[in-house]
């Protein structure tokens, strides 16, 4: 994979352009742009969440630069589905052109709207449903149904000049789904005897053996816990998983037991979906959190966020004993979620926290609590054989799944020259039946921060790391350039380098000399006030990396005596 | 669980103690106090690696603090083995009292004294093995061989006039070792006879079911890898793993491969392991790293450390491309290790590195090429069965294993007031065949950070975190006291905020205006400087909360007109 800038020619009319800003080599802020004749289609606009390695960071979006003044010429977006990493990002783009029209069902669009709403912005849309057909410009897109562990999920299968694509968004193929909504490959069918000149598939899965299990399972293993439970239930999962929640209520339901919604998110995308008939709440089986105190803990299930440990989200307060939900021995705690890489240790110091309280605690590691919502190797084999495309380019994978998804391609016998691994930013081209790769263009990581979009940078990161390693020392000194002394100062102040202050009381004297010895070369060597503070920082930073085995940041300040101002 | 601190009554004569001081509820810093008649015997004494929320942190210590009077009451401190998360703090206890004797096997002592050389420091050693029974004032110490990922770990059964002890250390029961050393369940046996008042086994895979496969499995699948590999091969595993190193070796014999062992632990611990006879190198396997050039890719094996993604070791640097053996597409990289939960991340990091450089990478993910190295639930129930111990005490695990390990033991039909849940400082009385907990005592965690012990608190590390999610802002400021005045400054510099240093011309007027309306107040107000600081801090922290929604650190400064010190 090479990942070195090169700008790809001129689109010529009549070649399809599909250039990926984000979800190859990650997983995460999945957006793709088509173009051809002037014109471009996106799909998807989701965010990435950080990394450890990426410190204080709130979200990372899609690189913006390839499209920035292309805006104007952007027919639709296309979101797949509601997923944060497919739809995160829509209110930074809609941010920079407002009228861009949103395409896509109708749960997806309520999602994207309440996210909007927050940041005040009121979307054009257009909802869509499977066996639809819509054109945007030079885009003719045909909607499919597919199953994933959100309701109302689509395929776009986009025709063009150049040839047709299939772009799956995420996707497994459970035949018992919930809803009876399965991935269509009679569709799938229909669409392969046209002609698939491109295909890009969801890679998450790819490297897992088999099938996906079908979500139904659950609810028997649910029915089972629920049964044997005689005390407070608490069920932790991911606050979109509509059928999961379903699953809960109905267990409940079955047992007498009242649920509880608990955080911000759950209440928000439970009421919409049950707003929109995708969540089934049987009677009186809700109950808000503030009647809890009315019910005794046998009679009630809490259905809350946290499932992946997050610090400040319910399941994690409660196992630390800080939630207004107060853990009793005996109560019984169920993960329904996967545990997503780099978690495990949040998400193992929830379930110790929770053991230590005396609770039982159910998650993946020791009952059948989780399917994934994406197609395993075995269901990919079916897609490709089904579809039988000429071209595929896997997505929406770190390396390690996309290359594997290539390479089920290739054992259903499509030529290894006809699948393109791609990361971020790369411009694949699409004519007379033939993708190739002709460019590379940049696809860096943006960073949300507070308010801030794109202020951090690498080498603020960077600074964190440090800092959070390694601390840093201030040094501010007053020096009067008249008299060639340092009048006040140093003042030391170290944060983060365990140490106490008077530690410095050593190094304070010699910082003293080589300022002065600096301010007592003659006029041709006048120090600049920067350059001074440059012999603070080696004075103290090569001291300090000695003697206490340190790199902390250095940050020395120094001023001129006010008084030689003002002279 | 109750962790809240209990000082225990005094300890009467004939009554044993123990008293963990590191290994429950965590994976690592193993250390455990006995004590009878006055006096003190240690069993291990390791390490805990730190956690992405203790940055910077080098190593954790056990807590220290119950024995720190005591130690000239130590008559010895037996190790079980070799790995660091039970002899890794030895040097900073012998730095406290140097000639307490360390006793062990063969294999174990070399690498403790390896380990103190380090340090300049030539330990008191006895070497013991299988069989032996020693005696250390009160304790009679009878070794047992057991099984585990490193060679000639032992456990120990401790003989007092208050009851007998066995406490396994790390161990499995892989019934086909690599060097025919298994647990020895006859041993076991005998011991079980005599009668175990208390039983402290290994928790780390109570959870797990089953049994662990045998090391040799790994011996065929390497040998099946080396056949298929037409280039060279880099194999990575933990440095002090010798039957795995051992399997390398004899894989690369057979395909007439030259090994060379890549990085300096693995290089130290195999030289050790070699020179004692636990490792036989085939002749003229080993080949110096300097030598490399000499030979073709597909004539070699690099044998090199990483393999759980640490940043700086060789495997992450030829991922990354920094290292002087690069990656070509076709070479064969194997993982041949765990991956140890919080570590994913970092792990996947290398994979897809060495992936994108078009590397195969053969991992536990995707074949068999590692084995644990502690006793899964099935084997465990063996060791119950054939000890019928009178009380057990789980080490060795979060709190999720020892609950698991307890879980088990009742099963085998040890009644569950006799299984004993502590956790780091939990003080258990022996006494007449009855274990019960009688105090809770003070067990931090003692932080090593470059050359300081214990002196990193756990408000330097929320600083350091605050530091790596927000960053910093340092004001400056010189103010006259006579004039009233801010004469300099406010010198505003931030870092890890990510603005540019001119955001804050805006509120560089209001912190004159605050510092100087303080100053005009009457005498009775006068502010000091510290007071003037958090005029400072209030000023521009609730300015950034608002206007960049950030809550940075805040250091200010103010430095009184040295012009005025002068008058």
């Amino acid at each position: 994979m090479n990942t070195e800038l090169r700008q790809p020619k001129k689109l010529k009319n009549g070649t399809l352009r599909v250039v990926p800003l984000g979800g190859l080599g990650e997983v995460g802020r999945n957006m793709t742009v088509y173009e051809i004749n002037g014109k471009l289609l996106v799909v998807d606009c989701g965010v990435l969440f950080p990394e450890e390695s990426q410190p204080g960071v709130d979200l990372i979006l899609p690189d913006l630069h390839y499209i920035e003044n292309r805006l104007q010429d952007i027919v639709a977006v296309v979101l797949t589905h509601g997923h944060e990493d497919h739809i995160g990002a829509v209110p930074y783009l809609l941010k920079r052109r407002p009228d861009i029209p949103l395409v896509g069902s109708q749960l997806t669009l309520a999602l994207v709207e309440a996210k909007l709403a927050e940041h005040r912005i009121k979307p054009f849309t257009l909802t869509v449903k499977e066996g639809m057909v819509e054109s945007f410009g030079p885009f003719e897109c045909e909607f499919v149904a597919v199953n994933h562990s959100i309701p109302d999920a689509l395929a776009v299968f986009i025709r063009t000049t150049a040839g047709n694509v299939l772009h799956t968004g995420d996707f497994k193929m459970d035949q018992l789904p919930l809803d009876g909504r399965i991935t269509d490959l009679r569709h799938f069918a229909r669409l392969g005897e046209e002609g698939v000149d491109l295909f890009l598939p969801d890679s998450t899965n790819a490297e897992v053996p088999g099938f996906t299990p079908t979500e139904k399972n659950i609810g028997k293993v649910l029915s089972n816990v629920f049964r044997d439970a005689n005390q407070r239930i608490i069920v932790a999962s991911f606050s979109s998983h509509v059928h999961r929640v379903q699953q809960v209520l109905d267990a409940a339901h079955e047992r007498g037991r009242k649920v509880v919604l608990v955080g911000r998110s759950m209440v928000r995308n439970m009421t919409i979906a049950e707003k929109l008939g995708y969540l089934n709440v049987p009677d009186n089986t809700l109950v808000d959190l503030k009647k809890i105190d009315n019910y005794r803990p046998e009679e009630l299930v809490l259905m809350c966020t946290g499932s992946q440990g997050e610090p400040m989200a319910a399941l994690s307060r409660m196992a630390n004993g800080d939630h207004k939900v107060q853990v009793e021995p005996g109560d019984t705690i169920v993960l329904a979620s996967s545990l997503i890489p780099g978690n495990e240790t949040s998400v193992f110091r929830v379930i110790n926290g929770l053991l230590a309280l005396g609770a039982e605690v159910i998650h993946k590691g020791n009952a059948k609590v989780h399917v994934s919502g994406h197609a395993a190797a075995g269901e990919l084999l079916y897609c490709y054989n089904i579809l039988k495309p000429k071209n595929v380019m896997p997505v929406h994978g770190e390396v390690r799944h996309l290359i594997a998804n290539g390479e089920l391609a290739q054992e259903t016998g499509i030529p290894e020259e006809n699948i393109i691994l791609g990361t971020g930013g790369t411009v694949v081209d699409l004519y007379e039946g033939k993708a190739e790769i002709v460019g590379q263009v940049r696809c860096d990581y943006v960073y949300v921060d507070g308010r801030s979009v794109g202020q951090v940078s690498e080498d603020d990161l960077k600074d964190r790391l440090v800092l959070s390693e390694e601390g840093f020392i201030s040094v501010v000194t007053v020096v009067d350039r008249q008299t060639k002394r340092v009048v006040s100062g140093p003042d030391i102040h170290a944060r983060g380098v365990a140490e106490n202050d008077s530690v410095f009381e050593d190094i304070a004297p010699k910082i003293v000399t080589a300022l002065e010895d600096a301010l007592h070369q003659g006029p041709s060597k006048t120090h600049t006030n920067h350059q001074l503070q440059q012999i603070v920082r080696r004075t103290i930073g090569s001291w300090v990396a000695r003697r206490l085995r340190r790199k902390p940041m250095i940050i020395p300040v120094v001023i001129d005596t006010p008084t030689k101002n003002r002279d």
